[in-house]
């Protein structure tokens, strides 16, 4: 296990490793899905999702074990979200350092438990290691029609694109707990929230797929500017932003304090909102069940992503989060 | 995550955080069983499994990338062995230390790919993060018909208890790794590559089980003395065992050197042979189809293992590898 000096990055590492599996004849889901599946006939699909917690990268400072244990779920559980899927059981293989006492297993054992229920899930087994730090590696499985899935490369030019949510708030979170950054009361505490409690937006995302509404889905957890070049690519189509979907107080705070607000709503990490696409005409039936924001149509302009907006055209930039850079 | 002062050890810590999950009802194993299950309807179970692989722990000097990629899908693919169920899919969560080059990746690649191509498993999807030291967490996916599966419960007083092979190659190995023991050629290389290069029993714990010809099964990754223990507490039964099964070569070794060729039988891990209990008359039948060895008899003595062999009888200790102990 010698390590060479120029160190690669995540998607080049992973794009390395998909390189060399042998395909699995008729897979139903292309690798860099959100989710992983298989048929199980009639129609049905298993749908599976592992997502690794590293305590270094992935739990920030003032994060307590049951909030480190219950996000690991969350990251899962949100891409099942985005392809509208049910979890249903959930196994947790931990890497835990030496020396944790009584109270601290119990926060991993109860955050996992907490986020199992929250998401209509249950923990049914697991694995446990000794490791240098703590790594709580999440997988699950879940059963689903295949024709209500909702896929990243089926975006259509002309499709309204819209998110579940305001983005941001968690990158402002990270500033103010890795960089110190003062915020009025309010903003802070919904801030810290987005940081140590995300919620994955399964209601959302099952409800719009159930009802076929959706033309494609991502999460964003890279980000929502590397969410939308992920679905760019995946279904060959462009964006034009009209609309940054930003928190209000977020903005307003940005602006009085010379932060850049487009920069927190496009290029921040660990959000954990939906990022869809729907046909115009779906879009107020969708909008009747669950509040979308729309923020910008599709485009036949493969791979390019614009934003309008206050009058400025700006070509936005494929960068987001990105492990081992 | 303030880690205090006593550590508690993996069997332990797992006992904490499984009696803190809610139960799923009409799950169709425990927690503890070698795999997980989920009911998927017309007496089918999906079966999951989860296994990490830690570098520090697990990969012993001398072990590449390559191999230590395949060892970690290997450990699953056991475990789903001594149920009797084909793995399908795999996903493969990798936690990688920063400055890896492309040459290590492909390591890693190819020897995920080989091990599920091995045993008839396809990868199909995964995660990647950065990891202060390397993590491969492999969770595994098969379907079997529920009626088939052996679980870990079902010992009945009056079985035979028998092995898929002999023991104590891998302690051996592991001894020549660590301790620089020095053997000769052929028991070296044997030795050696029962450390590096680990087989999974499937097509003997499949045939077995698709016949219907066990009672009990267990995988023996922790030892041969932890897995009767295991099967002796699931089941409420005891064990006497009236022949070691010892690699013939490395009993003469050991004798020659003064080794306790029975505590390296007995006390060793990372060993991949199944041991399952069958009724006396399946033993025939059994052994027409797979070659076992026999190594004594399922007793009424609750939680009680005693060890017949050259004259001596001694209760074997329920010890064998334990991680954070």
């Amino acid at each position: 296990m010698s390590v060479s000096g120029a160190g690669l990055g995540e998607r080049k590492i992973i794009e390395l490793i998909t390189g060399l599996q042998d395909r699995m004849r008729g897979n139903p889901l292309p690798f860099g899905e959100d989710v992983a599946a298989v048929r199980l006939g009639k129609g049905r699909l298993g749908v599976l999702k592992c997502d690794m917690l590293v305590g270094a990268t992935d739990v920030p400072s003032g994060m307590s074990l049951w909030q480190a244990s219950r996000k690991a779920v969350v990251s899962s559980v949100s891409d099942f979200a985005a392809k509208g899927v049910r979890p249903k059981v959930i196994l947790a293989s931990l890497g835990l350092p030496k020396g944790l006492g009584e109270d601290e297993i119990r926060q991993i054992g109860s955050g996992l438990n907490a986020a199992a229920k929250e998401y209509g899930a249950h923990i049914i087994g697991g694995d446990t290691n000794e490791a240098e730090g703590l790594t709580i590696d999440i997988c699950v499985f879940g059963i689903c029609r295949e024709k209500i899935l909702v896929r990243r490369d089926t975006a259509r030019d002309g499709d309204v694109v819209a998110v579940t949510g305001p983005f941001g708030l968690a990158s402002l979170g990270l500033k103010i707990v890795k960089e110190g950054l003062e915020a009025p009361q309010d903003l802070r505490v919904r801030a810290l929230d987005a940081v140590y409690m995300p919620k994955a937006r399964l209601v959302e995302g099952v409800t719009l797929a159930s009802n076929r509404l959706l033309t494609s889905s991502i999460d964003s957890s890279d980000g929502l500017a590397w969410s939308l070049y992920e679905l760019a690519r995946a279904s060959s189509v462009g964006f034009e932003i009209d609309r940054l979907p930003v928190d209000g107080d977020l903005e307003r705070f940005a602006l009085e304090n010379g932060i850049d607000h487009v920069d927190l709503t496009l290029y921040g990490g660990e959000e954990y909102e939906l990022v869809v696409t729907l046909s115009p005409r779906m879009f107020g039936r969708a909008m009747r069940r669950i509040p979308l924001i729309p923020i910008g149509r599709v485009t036949g302009d493969v791979g390019r992503i614009v934003l309008r907006v206050d009058g400025r055209v700006l070509d936005v930039e494929p960068k987001g989060y990105e492990h081992l850079k």
